[in-house]
């Protein structure tokens, strides 16, 4: 058996970023599952949801151990490093591993709590890279300021741009940027999904994808008064650094993503990320661009991956860039952690639709789909015969829990091609009344 | 020609930190002198150190250009990014390289404003690591923190600790080594030297080596107490991660210093480095060590060597180890920079006393000898025929500029063997009145 723990970013990189979905988030863990698996999570998902994903899976429900530590001094939404630790957390895992062997530790991030605990149970060393991270190196993976060094190192096509570490200098850089009419995008080191971006243009116009907003800087003290303003909120108050680069309007976003091994690097999939403006929608494998450039994309991604490797790392890395309307490539990521598309590749992908998924079938994930519940939600796909059916390989599965704060699940529609998704995304949209996105 | 930079560490990640001797310790980049070179520093060194530099090295004192760029917002203590970029210096850096090809440019610290001004020059290329360096890379081979994850990662022996992002996670650890009865020192994630260091002990007798203090903490609560009121310091107000670490009392301390190039990893040395209490002295090669310690320290710290060079760091390297009184090896930094050792090494060394210097002959450098001034040490050191001499190849050479706050000077002492060495330093102090250490 496996001890799978479905924690988050860690706390001292993002702070109260995103903590209020973090638990819901998190259950997208039980798509890992296999049986006989123990996993530790940061709240107990519903029922209806296990039995699903159990049910989609084959897998005997009976068979698994879900646990959940108290809550800690920062709650329950996290599974921080004193949940970890807590007595009676541990003595029930104790009691959950009594007699049986653990095969492998694996962690939605590569966190040094999750290492300590892998050692009090003596299972150090199936935590693959456990001792780069026992020392940290989970931020340095998933910084996308040392991202951009290492990409430049690397020799990894990245936009013009500098990681600044105090505010004169990211005023310099935006406005080189600006004065030359070109758009900026400014990033916190740790964000994700493009929560933590901000877009700067000179003039009205620019669409903001990839970012929540714009705007609009005229002139060079309009830039120092927003950095003056803004500093604190995208530094996490100084304590990490900024990401100023180009933006490139219109641009689509897509990411390769790899696993590194002792062994070396294997592919897992390449996909393409929607944004209205921020993440909403996922496909995988890519499904509008050339196979010429996602091969290109997945060789850069390699490259981005041999010095991770050399440094320790081992797992998943997810490699993001886009292509501009003028079709060149950047760099503008990395993520070195079980993402959010990972489960979709590695579970939905080649578990559920079949390991060579992604030579005949898209996966489209679609964001927040409205819906009253979970069970409702299942029932209503089923009874319009919209559910995944393994014989055709098509229809849709619920690849997340159902959020209450939302009310929304997320769905992932499997199809022959996008246009089927089409089709079956608009069949979807007329179960529960959607909001207009 | 080359253009030589006398920089310092980033100022963001140092802030007041060794301000104060800035300027002076820039002052050893003329040591790197060629016929022809341009030299960019903090502040104009006195004639007496660049005649006599230049005359030990044979290099024609009028060829060299020497430019100083004016005070920047940080006053005149370091190459600051905004003096990089002064227009005044630009105009005199232009003039200085009209109708000339620069072959190289080299910085003691590899820093973006560095990068940025070979840009301006077109001289991009020339500065080996820039697209690294560029995005702040220059950081990552230089932080305590970074290092503990790399030199996890890449299997070579750290002391048993944890990079700390919080007062809580480093209570922690240092209780946990704390209530083994064992010593812990706590390190500034930048600060050089041993200054940012602090050893903690349950109980008395541990001497400080590699740190200014030693504090007593009987218990958790005195630790919990320390880190309150010192995290601010050790972290500059939280920016930076603290290094928790077991801390071995008697060990010494060596090192290996290599230069990462395209081609490949170059072994330069290895070295003891002495502490009373902190860095105080260093002898090149490690003079009482066994060989095959002295091989391994070098054949990890090519290990080392191998992920930064796959991020695309370019230049010298120096890790840093500890052998403790049982002989065990722990590695405790790297310094991916021009260090204070690769001047003696590379020029001391090799150009004056000869490429083969390490087979018969032991440099070391004594830190602060007293004397009215530069001339009047130089004068002295003659007089009393111990000047460095080419014949014999042994003998004083003065390896820093004067210090007129320290009112003290540097020596390199060049002999056989440690005991020959012993010999010259006790005639060398008897020349001045000289402070017990």
């Amino acid at each position: 058996m496996r001890l799978l723990i479905g924690n988050s970013t860690d706390i001292d990189l993002v702070g109260e970023f995103e903590k209020a979905g973090a638990a819901w988030w998190a259950q997208r863990l039980v798509w890992f599952a296999r049986e006989g698996d123990v996993l530790v999570l940061p709240a107990l998902p519903e029922d209806d949801y296990v039995d699903y994903v159990t049910g989609v899976l084959g897998v005997d429900r009976s068979s698994l151990r879900l646990l959940v530590p108290p809550p800690g001094a920062d709650g329950a939404a996290r599974l921080t490093a004193d949940r970890l630790a807590d007595p009676s957390f541990l003595a029930d895992l104790d009691a959950a591993l009594a007699g049986r062997t653990v095969e492998q530790v694996l962690a939605t991030w590569p966190a040094a709590p999750v290492v300590a605990l892998a050692r009090r149970i003596g299972a150090a060393d199936l935590l693959p890279g456990q001792a780069f991270v026992s020392q940290g190196g989970g931020a340095l993976v998933n910084s996308k300021a040392v991202f951009r060094a290492v990409a430049a190192g690397a020799g990894v096509p990245i936009p013009q741009g500098a990681v600044c570490a105090n505010p004169a200098a990211a005023e310099q850089e935006i406005w080189d940027l600006l004065a030359e009419d070109r758009a900026v995008i400014i990033k916190h080191e740790f964000y994700s999904g493009g929560v933590g971006n901000h877009i700067l243009s000179r003039g009205e116009g620019v669409q903001p994808l990839g970012a929540p907003r714009v705007s609009i800087m005229p002139d060079r003290p309009a830039v120092a008064k927003f950095i003056a303003a803004e500093w604190d909120r995208y530094t996490s108050g100084g304590r990490h650094r900024l990401v100023v680069e180009e933006y490139f309007p219109g641009s689509r976003a897509v990411f390769s993503e790899l696993l590194i091994t002792d062994g070396g690097i294997q592919f897992g999939t390449d996909g393409e990320m929607f944004y209205v403006p921020i993440a909403n929608a996922q496909a995988i494998p890519a499904p509008d661009q050339p196979a010429d450039r996602m091969a290109a994309v997945t060789e850069h991604a390699r490259r981005l991956c041999e010095p991770l490797r050399a440094m320790g790392y081992r797992g998943w890395l997810s490699a993001d860039a886009i292509v501009t309307p003028g079709g060149a490539v950047y760099f503008t990521e990395y993520n070195g952690r079980i993402t959010g598309s990972t489960h979709l590749h590695e579970v939905l992908g080649r578990r559920v639709v079949g390991p060579d998924f992604a030579r005949d079938r898209v996966l489209f994930e679609r964001v927040g789909w409205r819906a009253p519940s979970f069970r409702e939600a299942v029932d209503a796909v089923e009874a319009a015969g919209l559910a995944y059916d393994p014989a055709t390989r098509t229809g849709a599965l619920f690849c997340s829990a159902y959020d209450p704060d939302a009310g929304s699940v997320w769905y992932c529609a499997v199809a022959p091609d996008m246009d089927a998704i089409r089709v079956l995304e608009e069949r979807l949209a007329s179960l529960f009344p959607q909001q207009p996105s």
